[in-house]
């Protein structure tokens, strides 16, 4: 019998092929008491250094396959092994109430996760997810078991998983692995990105794909829709086949827009650029034919590790990152730390609201020093392509002006000591506090460029937090209060001459591209898988005809108005 | 020598009097080893019985001096002390560790308090002072001390303390009080609200009072600008003693406004409403001629107890209110918990930005029954007065319709049981969220009135959590964004021949007031002791020349440039 089963669409494309169910090994603890002590510690250390070995392996070997970016997370995982702070109360665990390696392990361990489980912030129920993975691999050599991998894959299948821990995921033969699905995840978990960049089709958080499903059977992942179809009929398969083809179809035809310009039916001219987290993702910004970097987060420099990155580490990126895109341009955004995104060395106080706390441009006029470094990082980078620097978070004019005159100190210090500095880097700034949507105008006389932090402006316009799921019908893109706001912005910026992009989500959404390019948005940035299908659907959109649609939606009333005026003419 | 120690002006006017320093008494604690459990238990017991019946007392001497709310605190401290999470523990302690009671006592009490503060939440941290505030009863109790109390001052003095816990405030003699300054606290701690409300000039969070004090000194308390002058000169008596008349010249000046309408120089009529959060607050709103209730804050309603009001407590509350006021208008806003406001039997889970979560109208449309409770109680209350509902924390149109269409359904079935509503009941919603502002013009066709919430609509404007001190620079009310969205709003319901009221703390303020003026802003809404130097200062304004400012103001780039301008004026 047929069986459909929804969940969260993680990766496109669609796939049909053989189920291969992994199984988690019996990892069951019983505790027990021990009598040497010493023994036991000896256990553990024996154990960890073991699965510190398998880390090694596996971060090489994804290294080579998807680079440096994707394995630092096991980078991540050897640290939390070595983390004295995870590794002492399990040894005093064993010490104190002489127990053995394995539940003193797990019963830490569980402490640990479920307190960051608690937090309600994504990045720390990451956390949660990296010290369950470690843990299993330790507890595995504890018992003398084994953890059944996606290396021991040897026909074409389709891998169904209660969840693909970060080293699974990074074990996926891509010529074997034709795609996956998960009962836990969402569509930014890790083996949700990692699925994306290797181009395998995925849906995640299904709840029950791995009851309703045992290896061998066939099934059809769909990671357009976010199905995935158990023992399908014939006539699904075939249904599927085209649906399949169609895509590849679809990924044919954007294949030829790579090298193309972004140009609407009526000639008018965009810009499409990429958003990156560093320098190993411009290889596909460019096979996917961006004309630029729109957003560079340059916060990834200084995560995953225990100290802050020095000024020549930041200069190789940014360098780096300029001479791949050959003289295209490069929006450098300066350190967004803070918010839900924390460096550990810094030790910054717990905030009761961090999303409206102390985070980004607030923290680094405030941590001159390490801004400062930034800024001198960029400068030199800056005779190796076509930089642009933006400030996040700019909430008052006296934030943005404190900001550049930083900014023009250490380019004039540079000068003094005769290090050469591009004379035609452009200084902009995010729009993302309501504040500076509504000044846009008094903002626009001196920036060069705004560039439109949809995520956020929508989150404050609203009052939601993005991340609460009990607030969550409030994040609307479409509400006409934020076309309205971005309106505003785009104005303000023509009246004086300058450019307006946008690097949130709602740039590489189809129901938001005709309305913003009906307000005259100059540049679009988005992740670079979205590049082509938005460069094919400007292609068959009149800039003229949504100039007028835009306005009809800005007078409408909700959200849902806007959306369906959008489909209608679609 | 003299010293001048400067703090937060927490109560205004001038006193000039001999220091009386409070001591704290000698709570210090030994740990014994006990061998009769049971006993100590008893012990604890009896203490705890004690402290209840002080409380108790106290309670009732705060009832009759200052009313019901004021004597709430003392409730919260009994439902403490018959808080089985909290004593539990305690005896647990006892029990298992063999140890004294005092020592269990303040190991658990510690435990907790810390977990409290650590928090970084406004409301727990006065939750922790509480807790200390119960624990050192119980101990004075167990340890057979006395705690020194401002019970036993029997001349005029100023006192002197390290903080005044809320028992301490409420014995004050107010004929022998004349002052108080404290080395901790904030504006809105327990001490300050008390003493704004007895009228005794405060100072509080000075950090430093208990050390350069000692009873007997000459000490005069400036609460108008926030400093402590220890052993003045003749010559700084003297001239305090002229501050003190002028301030005194003032009052008097203002007291004769009380009967006064509230009129600017150039004969445009405003209305000066009053912040309430109780029955009890109508006798100050009225000694203080405020012409309505702009914002009557159910949410006390709710706190300090175990279980939702009923319907009939809350009809009691609001047709209190209504009969009090006599006709005036009284614009309540329904229940707007969550954020830092929180209801400990309603368990909503934890929220990592809870200023952007799961509260106030999101809160009512989901936990539908409590809300047509709250509904149901106003409406049948309306018959007793001039009832303007509205709803807080509307972000969409979605929202306010669902609100309305809720009562609306409330309204129908009470008539369909004969009950009497009166058919005059305005309904409106706060702007305190940047869409609502910015969609006024469609909220204003389906709103009778807009109230304007300054203290939210600034921090989600600015995205800048107004608790937070390292981003306090930017909860800024006089930003031109905060002014050009009061004027959005204004103009929106202006067009629609609709009213518009503001009722966060911008609205009392001197330097805004001028610019609400001229952007014509019909109700300002604060608290009732702002009311008569509001109308003093509103009756030598033009609000003709003032039009002019408020436009000139919404051109200005800074906050700074905007205060100076009405600086200027002034």
């Amino acid at each position: 019998m047929t069986t459909i089963i929804t969940g969260i669409a993680a990766s496109p494309g669609i796939s049909i092929g053989k189920a291969f169910r992994m199984r988690n090994p019996d990892l069951h603890v019983e505790k027990t008491t021990i009598t040497d002590v010493n023994a036991e510690v000896l256990r553990l250390e024996e154990a960890i250094n073991k699965a510190k070995l398998d880390l090694e392996a596996i971060k090489e070997h994804t290294r080579l396959q998807l680079g440096d970016d994707k394995a630092a997370i096991f980078a991540a995982h050897l640290l939390v092994l070595s983390d004295p702070e995870l590794i002492q109360p399990i040894k005093e665990k064993i010490t104190v109430e002489q127990v053995n390696a394995e539940f003193a392990l797990q019963e830490v361990a569980a402490m640990f996760i479920s307190m960051f489980e608690a937090m309600d912030n994504d990045y720390m129920k990451e956390r949660a997810a990296d010290l369950r993975d470690v843990t299993k691999r330790v507890l595995a050599h504890l018992l003398g078991t084994e953890i059944v991998s996606p290396s021991m894959i040897t026909e074409e299948v389709i891998i169904i998983a209660e969840d693909l821990t970060p080293s699974d995921t990074a074990q996926l033969n891509r010529k074997l692995v034709k795609g996956f699905t998960t009962d836990i995840g969402g569509r930014t978990s890790h083996s949700a990105i990692m699925a994306r960049s290797m181009e395998i089709p995925a849906v995640v958080g299904t709840k029950t794909v791995t009851t309703a499903i045992e290896t061998g059977m066939v099934v059809i992942v769909d990671g357009l829709d976010g199905k995935v179809i158990v023992n399908p009929s014939d006539d699904m398969i075939k249904q599927y086949e085209k649906k399949k083809a169609n895509y590849d179809v679809q990924k044919a035809e954007w294949a030829k827009l790579v090298n193309e310009k972004t140009v609407s039916r009526d000639g008018y001219r965009v810009e499409l650029a990429a958003n990156i987290g560093s320098p190993d993702d411009v290889k596909g910004v460019l096979e996917n034919g961006g004309e630029g970097i729109g957003l560079y987060r340059t916060e990834f420099l200084y995560m995953g590790r225990e100290t802050l990155p020095t000024e020549d580490e930041q200069f190789e990126a940014y360098k780096t990152v300029l001479e791949r895109m050959e003289g295209k341009p490069v929006v450098v955004r300066t350190l967004d730390i803070g918010g839900d995104k924390e460096l550990p060395y810094l030790s910054l106080p717990k905030e009761m609201n961090p999303f409206l706390g102390f985070r980004a441009i607030r923290l680094c006029l405030d941590m001159k020093e390490m801004f400062r470094t930034q800024l001198r990082a960029l400068l030199r980078a800056s005779i190796y392509g076509n930089l642009k620097i933006m400030f996040p978070m700019i909430a008052t004019i006296d934030e943005f002006r404190k900001a550049k005159a930083i900014l023009n100190e250490e380019k004039e210090r540079l000068k003094e000591k005769n290090i050469s500095v591009s004379g035609q880097i452009e200084v902009g700034m995010m729009v993302e506090i309501p504040s500076s949507a509504v000044m846009a105008d008094c903002f626009a006389k001196e920036v060069d460029f705004f560039s439109i932090g949809t995520n956020d402006l929508i989150q404050y316009t609203l009052a939601a937090d993005r991340m609460n799921e009990r607030v969550s019908y409030l994040y609307q893109p479409y509400n006409p209060a934020i076309l309205r706001l971005v309106k505003m912005v785009i104005d303000a910026a023509h009246k004086e001459g300058k450019w307006v992009g946008m690097c949130g989500e709602m740039a590489g959404d189809e129901i938001a591209i005709p309305i913003l390019l009906g307000l005259g948005l100059d540049e679009f940035s988005m992740s670079a898988t979205s590049i082509l299908p938005a460069r094919s659907q400007i292609s068959k959109l009149s800039k003229k005809e949504l100039a007028v649609v835009a306005e009809q939606a800005l007078t409408m009333s909700t959200a849902d108005e806007v959306a369906g005026l959008i489909r209608s003419i679609l």
